[in-house]
């Protein structure tokens, strides 16, 4: 779009909306229409948010989770097994888990997999904090949550062969069926491994 | 998600996210990783930009167009041809025609349609400045570009009607076979007003 027709401000919002995952120039157009259309009710309010948002949030020292405050509200909760770490990809990993109540200890987010093709080396990811809070007496039992993918796989088994030397039990996710699947549609490799772990009823 | 989970701030983000169009609560909270992830990059710019635009853009008085300035840049463009003025439903059909380089008179954003549905009536929509326009001795031509919808047309003939009495020609786009369109592909009314609107070539 000509820069002259709407005007630098709106052209910026766009470019900068269309960053964002899912939209493209396309969306971001039709975003920053309703944006403009809402500008009371949503443009400010959204603006307000980001700025306080971009403020306020800061990366958890110890687990690399987000949040207004360092120790995060999960590491800082009481109530939260110091026993168990969980490690986690990503953020988003954390709250999938959190949503799912699947787990009351607490997490380690390495922000990201190792990866020979994009370069990324342990030293790279959120690993020191890790082995440092594993060696630490109360802790008993690490959960590597790592995605069922290549640079997920290959991620757990260098943390496993890295805390192996530490006293700790190791543990990773099962592989099954998921809720609502049907065989017929699973791929064979999930299906293998369902049929491996299966389980008296 | 639990509210204390990822914190206020985080949420209420999530939540005015995923109110823009083609985005929901799962896409927003994709979005407000990102935007975490680049705090410094993109979220500080974008908030900034969404408050710059919140404060100074407002809608042009003559056309009802979105700009910094009012008159808008088109209202106020010396070059523009003040003799033609198109009415659109909406600002971005505006922005679709200046894309196309398509117009290069004046333009009149009603900002919707008629619906009997929707309970949309002739006053809620901005056509009174219009038809003050179209009186004005220097207006030649009237182009009706909504869309080719029911409510679009309705709101075309609606137009069409009450300008009948002033001295303009009215016009309205071509209908016709889309550029790259396959005719076993097209809807029986498109094949059919383009047969009856052929041409010799």
């Amino acid at each position: 779009m000509n820069a002259s027709i709407a005007g630098p401000e709106i052209e910026r919002l766009i470019q900068l909306l269309s960053k964002l995952p899912g939209l493209g120039p396309r969306s971001a157009r039709r975003a920053v229409l309703h944006l403009l259309k809402k500008r009371e009710a949503l443009m400010g309010p959204l603006a307000e948010a980001l700025a306080d948002a971009a403020e306020k949030i800061s990366t958890c020292s110890t687990c690399g989770n987000v949040d207004v405050t360092d120790p995060c509200a999960i590491c800082a909760a009481p109530r939260r097994d110091p026993a168990s770490i969980c490690v986690v990809e990503t953020v988003g990993d954390l709250w999938a888990l959190e949503r799912a109540n699947a787990f009351r200890g607490r997490y380690h987010v390495l922000g990201g997999t190792l990866s020979a093709l994009d370069g990324v080396r342990p030293e790279d990811l959120n690993m020191a904090g890790l082995f440092e809070r594993a060696s630490a007496p109360e802790v008993t039992e690490i959960v590597l949550a790592l995605n069922a993918t290549v640079d997920g796989q290959t991620t757990a088994h260098y943390l496993a062969d890295r805390l192996a030397g530490i006293d700790v039990q190791i543990t990773s996710l099962a592989r099954g069926v998921p809720v609502g699947g049907e065989l017929d549609y699973l791929d064979d490799g999930t299906l293998a491994a369902a049929f491996r772990s299966r389980r008296p009823t």
